[in-house]
């Protein structure tokens, strides 16, 4: 199946942090099935030794490329009250789905004075997990749906499977919801082949400064800071690839490279990604040129850095 | 001596976080004299490698069990000002007890707008430790007294001592301001005798869908999420045990379970442990029901898993 | 060149956190100039092993001394916004330096409603660093300047490496931005020659109860709480020196400290180092008579612990 399928299939597993092994399952599927036609055979690393990530090493890694497989989402509390898993947008009423033992479940989440609750008929068991239902819309210049964040990251490290000859591709678990599988996975990362810098292959958001159509966003800093020698290597870089993209400086937000920060490795770490709009809604927005700058992009710093 | 008395020593026992070495000795004491009864003879870690820890390994484990030894309390600062230890709850006014090098302190905390100040009739020395006055009530349903959390959580893991065959039991400190030993105690266990989880022996709180006498808490999410695979496989263990317990679902809280969570391996955890009223308070109250249950349960699940 | 002199070019050089290859790059000119005239000869560990980090190890070291090289300061966002690096305190109106493509910049920065601006009256490139414009003020009893912190934690550790005979001296990176590179260092520490404590020299703040010319500070705690039993050997060995020193309690604040505290290791740290004025801005002022006694008390600690 062409891979623009895949994306519309994993658009629709749910996957809120802490429960990533469907997509995983599905991920790691799909690669059997794909690797044949890769340029390069990657060995794979999954199972309960690594949670519910999934890494795969090509050729003799330099760095690594992060896209994380989980999603904002909600669980349900008592009663009918709900609570959010990592930070989804509700503005008046969104459509979730999801199921418990008693059956499937479609039901609105709705938001007072802070409070989140359900319009199910019945209860629903406390601690199950809803996702926003998905709908998908494909345009000339957009694609809009639930959860391009951070289903584009993992796409986008899909595609760069195709070519890549050195490098890890990494699908970790927990970035929505504070983190926690990037530590793990980088012990594991240095001490079977260890790398000197991560890429963080994720979505940021449109703003002031960082506009649809003008390119893959390299960001420059979020509420964390890159280290500047690394950052005019990548900058350089994508010059000279003639590649469009455009520069992010903001002071809030957070990725997985936060971690990859924060790790007991001198590891060097940016984020790239296309910019969307309503972030964290149903109705994530992205322009389909951004997208393909950073597919592009992706292919040409993991083998130029 | 019963267990029991040992519950009414370490209530009294003063161990603000930074400050365990007291509490640590009178375990390391109490467990010599009382291992010979147990099932099976732990190796015993303590001492400056591992700071004011505590670590007992029980044949060959697969998990561990963590309580922490510290509790939340006041230091002094300039003139009559105190700042607090972790999130002590002072709603009026509350008694404390502590020392300095002038002799023993009783005093009053009470806090006015934000600040918290003592009326103890001298300047007591900047950076004394004081602990809230120890009033220990047993009834027949209830404990109730000041540092329940977590000398029940310590309580619970020196009972399953008694008949543990695998596993460590690991008593951790810092957990009320920060926490900070969990990271070194796991890099300490996995060096020693790796494990693929960890549950947390300590206490919750009574909410709206959290009661008395309904049995052990087990923590579906606290405002951390444990992976869902290793829920599942808990709450089914805990339904054929036929042990009352009662699920949590909140976004605020956390517990050593953090540290686990946020660590460089890949090791499950879960917050197991009764609930109790009047949190962080003189006066934490908890069900004894819920305490038998939860000692109950931590003998079957480290059985089991 | 005297010591003093070399505060001086420090103060002049511009890193502000994630770009501190220049400070390094200068530190380790003066370390090879000037080692020679040292007691002990130290091995240095730089390059992009440890990214832009220095480590000097003296002898067979027992403890390391964490000074940290970068600085607040300012990045351009986009049009004429500014967004902060660390924390600095920008009153009405701050005079900045810097530097992009274009040339020199020398530009007023200010705050309205929470927004910081810069008065550059071109265009500045998004994501450049800015610096406070400094201005070195030394009379008999004060020195003032801008990044008095964490400069001033430097010279006290290069004049530490006059004596030292064991132990290692650390120049960190990130400190003032969410730190990250401790935890690097450590893991490179603890597996070259390991520590079992830290001494951070870093300057604290002018309170309530801590006052210039009272002698260096020691601090009991800050948002975190060292190990008490560590805190109490410091303090017996600093009233055995008879330097002077005051003892500060604090529930805000961090430092490098708050990073040893949370490692995967079992290492005591305190903070000890002189008070300054007027915080983060660009006129920070301390009493040589505290940047004394702070010399004297990690040439005396650091020999006796």
């Amino acid at each position: 199946m062409p891979l623009m399928d895949i994306l519309t299939d994993i658009l629709k597993i749910q996957s809120t942090s802490g429960d990533e092994s469907a997509i995983k399952d599905f991920l790691l599927n799909q690669i059997r099935i794909r690797q044949t036609s890769w340029k390069v055979q990657p060995e794979i690393y999954h199972g309960p030794q690594v949670h519910d990530c999934l890494l795969l090493k090509f050729g003799k890694p330099r760095g690594a490329v992060f896209a994380h497989i989980d999603t904002i989402g909600f669980m349900t509390r008592y009663q009918n009250q709900i609570v959010p898993i990592g930070g989804p947008d509700v503005e008046d009423s969104v459509s979730v789905v999801g199921q418990d033992r008693l059956g499937p479940i479609k039901c609105n989440i709705t938001e007072n004075e802070g409070q989140l609750t359900h319009d199910f008929p019945r209860q629903i068991a406390p601690g199950t997990r809803l996702s926003f239902e998905q709908d998908i819309q494909i345009s000339e210049k957009f694609i809009q749906a639930a959860y391009l964040d951070n289903r584009l990251g993992v796409y986008n490290a899909l595609k760069l499977c195709e070519t890549l000859e050195n490098g890890w591709v990494v699908f970790s678990t927990y970035e929505e919801h504070g983190g926690g599988s990037v530590p793990a996975l980088l012990n594991f990362i240095q001490k079977e082949s260890p790398i000197s810098f991560g890429l963080i292959s994720d979505i940021t958001w449109v703003t002031d400064g960082v506009q649809h159509h003008d390119g893959v966003v390299i960001s420059i800093r979020d509420k964390h800071i890159p280290r500047k020698i690394f950052l005019d290597k990548i900058l350089e870089l994508a010059s000279d690839s003639k590649i469009p993209f455009q520069l992010e400086i903001e002071d809030a937000g957070s990725s997985d490279g936060r971690e990859v920060q924060f790790s007991p490795y001198f590891i060097d770490w940016c984020f790239i990604g296309a910019p969307e709009d309503n972030v964290h809604s149903p109705k994530e927005k992205v322009s389909l040129f951004d997208l393909n700058a950073m597919i592009e992009m992706y292919r040409y710093l993991m083998a130029h850095l």
